[in-house]
């Protein structure tokens, strides 16, 4: 057991920062799962603004489309009292331009990672971050 | 860039009783956040049945017990193309049984850990599982 305090802002942009997952969640208003929101893990990048990953079609793709406020969580554990974690609200964006492609690309590849080579369906995306907080528990 | 393959039963399995950290999305029906669903990490114990947690008062007991349907999800990665997950479809139920809360509580802190105090206002609930799938991925 231990104590939850809120996370600085210079740690929440470091957590930001240097996860390699993280999740999002959506609405899941299309019928499946009782209702219950849509919650997946994401491998992302972030330029400090907002976070940038991909994703072939599928049901994530279709409720954010759908939905795009969306909820993006980050965290790291050590210990059950020994955390911490950023909660941010965002909205999801579809990037078509190819020079906003390759800026999102380079977040979530930073050079010297080669750069991928996307399938032709393959959607790149922002989840705009519009606020955020962060919590952190240390063992009393 | 990696492959994404279906989870294998006992790594989900595996991956359910080993994490420290899972996280929690429920419905945000309250008007907080533009209608997004709620998104908290959850230090928790998992006995092959149900994930076992506790909190204090606030947002996080108040939506789930307007809405007791939630999505769980655990994962681990060490690169943005080498990560393993699980999702679960869950029914939130508080424990109000002192035999049972014993074994919540022993499936959060397993011996040797000390059985932790709970404050007055502190509410031990289960997560019960109703359906699960796992993925991983691995470099091409």
């Amino acid at each position: 057991m231990g104590t939850i305090h809120v996370l600085p802002d210079d740690q929440i942009e470091e957590l930001l920062h240097t996860a390699i997952v993280g999740r999002i969640a959506c609405r899941g208003d299309d019928g499946i799962g009782g209702g219950r929101p849509y919650l997946v893990p994401l491998a992302y990048g972030y330029d400090g603004t907002s976070v940038f990953a991909h994703s072939g079609p599928g049901r994530k793709l279709n409720l954010m489309r759908a939905e795009p406020r969306v909820t993006f969580e980050v965290d790291e554990a050590t210990a059950p009292d020994r955390w911490r974690s950023v909660i941010a609200e965002g909205v999801f964006e579809e990037i078509d331009d190819p020079d906003q492609r390759l800026h999102a690309l380079r977040a979530l590849y930073p050079p010297p990672a080669p750069k991928p080579s996307l399938g032709p369906n393959t959607v790149v995306f922002r989840i705009r971050i519009t606020s955020r907080s962060g919590r952190y528990e240390i063992p009393d």
